[in-house]
């Protein structure tokens, strides 16, 4: 393994709407664009991906990035 | 907050794909239907959720979810 598996028994949303006991997005993606969804929990735009993975993956050796989401033709 | 917030500097990819160094995922919606984007990295069925963060959510008291992508109208 190229990467650092890590804990399983971890948060690992440090803090998005920590009032919410279950943090679900509802998205939408229009034909011909895409919807690029964070999966790290640190983006400036959450729920979609600002590029903050970068900086997670660098100062943890973690591997997390983002769901591209387009409309099947 | 009625949830803890956690450590940021922390791996939240147990295990998924760690030989690659960023874990990006293509996945499209047919108009009518639903994308669930797993978001805790620990499903079954990866990248597609299959409710595993409901014991992840359980055993650390953390607060994850999907992100649901459906096509615009
Ligand atoms: S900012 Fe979170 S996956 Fe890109
Ligand atoms: S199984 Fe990961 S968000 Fe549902």
């Amino acid at each position: 393994r190229a990467n650092p598996a890590g804990d399983k028994d971890v948060i690992i949303n440090p803090d998005i709407d920590k009032d919410s006991d279950k943090v679900a997005s509802m998205m939408t993606v229009k034909a011909g664009d895409k919807c690029v969804v964070c999966r790290c929990w640190r983006s400036g735009t959450f729920p979609l991906c600002d590029g903050s993975h970068v900086a997670h993956n660098k100062a943890t050796g973690d591997n997390v990035g983002p769901a591209i989401v387009s409309v099947e033709k």
